[in-house]
């Protein structure tokens, strides 16, 4: 069994310097051992130590400074200007969650005073807050090796609400996950918790699979965030289910994202409207959850200057780096298999790849409604560099077509004033996380506002999500205290 | 196949009147069905409406009067005065959500404001709320045959939150589930609602186990409450896990309600407690969700005053009828097996069964603690009139005894000023739902802060609740505006 491994260069399809060691079974064991500790002296801990914790692990983690955006570029063959953005974004999460904290509402504390004179019983005082469920283990992703690894949205927000963490680091970028380890642990340490409080876990090699299985299953762990595939998500939700206690895993997973264009909009704004979408396409090579992977237009006024801009600035797009070839062979196999589809043709293709890395160019397919609503594969995501415009003879098929779309993380309308988008907004409304208007589906502010979440197969919880304020719930339970004495109340309580 | 059914009488072991007749395959399937075009028809339905909804359904429930009461008290054995109870219980349920509902704010909507001039990017208008999931199928409960039935909790929230309802009516009170479905029926009419909001399934003989199976595997269906057993919870649930679109199942189950008794209370009130206990235990025959399954004591100053009064209390008890012939054949297994631990000791048994029916009296039987460690079964839920008493030889064997507990609805500490609840009160809010003190498990409060859930093994959703206004909330799921022009916002996020 190997148990070292290397993570490679997309770009150049080198090996990277850095050999990694994966964790044995019994270090597993043991940072799950230690998170139980640690969520024990954590629970006596107030909000305003939390709230401590996630701004040192922010200052930390900008203080790595350019070298973490150097590292995490040569693993992941992402642009710097581009993980740069997400650094600054994993860090603006760290300190929004610090402050949500600090300020305490989040608990959802509410009191319901008691009335001894009530008949013909008393009525009880009863007072109800969230409460942290346990140590969680975190399975990053690919795609963002800040904003959704080791220190990403699911740490933060589980540290917040109260719970260690244990991360399973991803192997693709084991210096990029080590480096933000070593970042939150000397936070943990300058803020005085307890050692148990963040665990990093590398992965990689032949331990890779059974570390990840030996977290979700390991008794001490109580819940599980995953960002990734469908096919991974779903393992391990099936197999947290398994468990003799099962545990809640919130995968955020697969996601088609679909974009509407309403004939008004397409009349008035088809070129406009194609920069946009291939703008978002290309952006990360379509490696992003939000790439939007249907785009529904209606034959007529502008369709043919959209289709003709589309394709113009695809073939003029560079060909960039996919994540790791791994990546890019699910790509391409999925690719083939929706080529394969009669009646699906291929629009226009980006600039040749060059050079032995992983370098794709984008790609852009036509099929018609008929087609989409026939062939189950055209749903799905084929996560990378292409989209698929799916023509449609009239209006009303777009009602049909937004029936058939299956649960995304986020959708889109293009619709001018003439257009009427109530039926298709009610529609989407039932399908997605997020809708937007007048705007591409990639871009997630974080904001308390905003979910990013949606239903099956997006997501295997439709009623959380991974981005703002409510993402911090996703690791509580709700708990009322009756009739308690004030000393053994939480603090939240007291009011 | 035998497709209809009779009820009977527990107190008597008579057959009721009234023949009925478990609903065929296609009309499950065409319930569903229509369920989803009710789903749709709702969706642009005001608030206001679904208030008025729910006030006419309590109004209609009352004016059923006494026959619905006799007629549930012939199909459960539930005494009238315990009945009116519940159905008072059940009517403020509906008008409490129905003030919810009215209020609005349980859609928990959140509004940021678009900043057009910030940098590098503007920021969009993020608008978000709840949104109802789509139908809903519901499995009430035989020991709450009002308030966890055909109109209970479930159906209530489900209603309020805006998903049309599909029941299965309980086999043991079909008589009791028609009178009431026929009230509802007429609400939804009288409310001008579309009639696919409320459907019910008559179920039982043969076809019982297939309903069920076939309303949590339909398309259609989009989330499902149950109240019941361990075993009939679970399976429903990995059966929604199986679909093909995975859908939750909010299933309320077994729970032990551990009562922990401390030095310093036991010295002071140790006959009162051991009445309150008994009265617990007994109430509606111990066939409660919440009866006490075990009662930790520790050896010393008024330990053996309280076991006498329990004793004393428990043998004067009048046998009462248990829910049916099955739920006494249930309880007397799970009798049998506990009794045969090694260590474990009959103290007290009430008074005997008389006539033909399911009488059944109280036993109260005592553990040691390390007997409790030792053998999970003593840990598992009797569901029945019997409690175990624990008895700890030092007071730190409570911490112990409350680490081993498993996950229930409620727990209950009984304290003096002396003594010290710190410790076990913080170990005891991660096991349990809600915490109470100086007083038993049973009795939930229909409130706000109420919490009537809790971990593994006592709910699968630990993270939600069953009553009270977060139950509304099981149903739904956030949904996110962005952009949107203000006529295709929901008018809760108008604001």
């Amino acid at each position: 069994m190997t148990t070292t491994f290397h993570s490679h260069n997309p770009a150049t399809g080198s090996t990277n310097p850095g050999l990694f060691r994966a964790a044995p079974p019994d270090e597993v064991d043991t940072a799950c051992l230690l998170a139980e500790e640690a969520f024990r002296w954590m629970i006596g801990r107030r909000n305003t130590d939390r709230a401590a914790l996630l701004d040192a692990m922010a200052a930390n983690i900008l203080a790595l400074g350019e070298e973490l955006l150097t590292t995490a570029g040569a693993e992941t063959g992402l642009a710097v200007p581009r993980l740069q953005g997400e650094r600054d974004r994993t860090v603006f999460t760290l300190r929004a969650l610090g402050q949500l904290v600090r300020e305490g509402r989040w608990v959802r504390a509410e009191i319901d005073r008691a009335d001894p004179a009530r008949k013909p019983l008393p009525k009880p005082d009863l007072r109800r807050m969230l409460r942290p469920l346990g140590p969680v283990a975190v399975f990053g992703a690919s795609n963002f090796p800040l904003a959704y690894s080791t220190a990403g949205g699911d740490t933060a927000s589980a540290l917040a609400a109260g719970c260690p963490v244990v991360v399973k680091g991803h192997p693709s970028h084991p210096a990029t996950s080590q480096m933000v380890a070593e970042a939150v642990i000397s936070a943990v340490r300058d803020t005085n918790f307890h050692h148990g409080t963040f665990q990093h876990l590398p992965a990689g090699g032949d331990r890779e699979l059974a570390i990840g299985q030996e977290l979700v299953t390991h008794p001490a762990i109580k819940a599980v965030g995953f960002t990734g595939s469908f096919r991974g998500g779903t393992a391990l939700a099936r197999l947290a289910a398994s468990r003799p206690e099962p545990i809640p895993v919130f995968a955020e997973m697969g996601s088609i994202n679909p974009i509407f264009i309403l004939p008004g909009a397409l009349a008035a704004e088809a070129e406009s409207i194609a920069e946009k979408i291939i703008g978002a396409v290309t952006n990360s090579n379509g490696q992003m959850c939000t790439c939007p992977g249907l785009v529904f237009i209606v034959r007529g006024d502008g369709a043919n200057l959209f289709l003709d801009t589309l394709a113009a600035r695809a073939a003029a797009s560079p060909a960039q780096p996919m994540l790791s070839a791994r990546v890019r062979a699910g790509f391409l196999e999925r690719l083939h298999e929706v080529s394969q589809v009669p009646g699906v043709e291929q629009a226009a293709r980006g600039q040749p790849a060059e050079g032995s890395g992983t370098s794709q160019p984008v790609v852009v397919l036509r099929a018609s409604l008929s087609a989409l609503l026939r062939f189950p594969t055209l749903r799905e995501e084929c996560f990378g560099p292409s989209t698929i415009v799916v023509e449609c003879d009239e209006e009303l098929d777009l009602l049909k077509g937004a029936d058939a779309v299956p649960g995304s993380l986020v959708g889109a309308i293009f619709a001018a004033h003439t257009d009427r988008a109530g039926a298709l907004a009610q529609i989407l409304a039932g399908k997605v996380g997020r809708l937007v208007f007048n705007g591409v589906t990639t871009g997630v502010e974080v904001s308390a506002a905003m979910v990013h979440g949606g239903p099956w197969p997006a997501t295997n919880q439709q009623q959380s999500t991974a981005v703002g304020a409510m993402a911090v719930e996703r690791w509580c339970r709700p708990v009322c205290w009756q009739n308690a004495p004030p000393e053994l109340f939480p603090e939240e309580l007291r009011g």
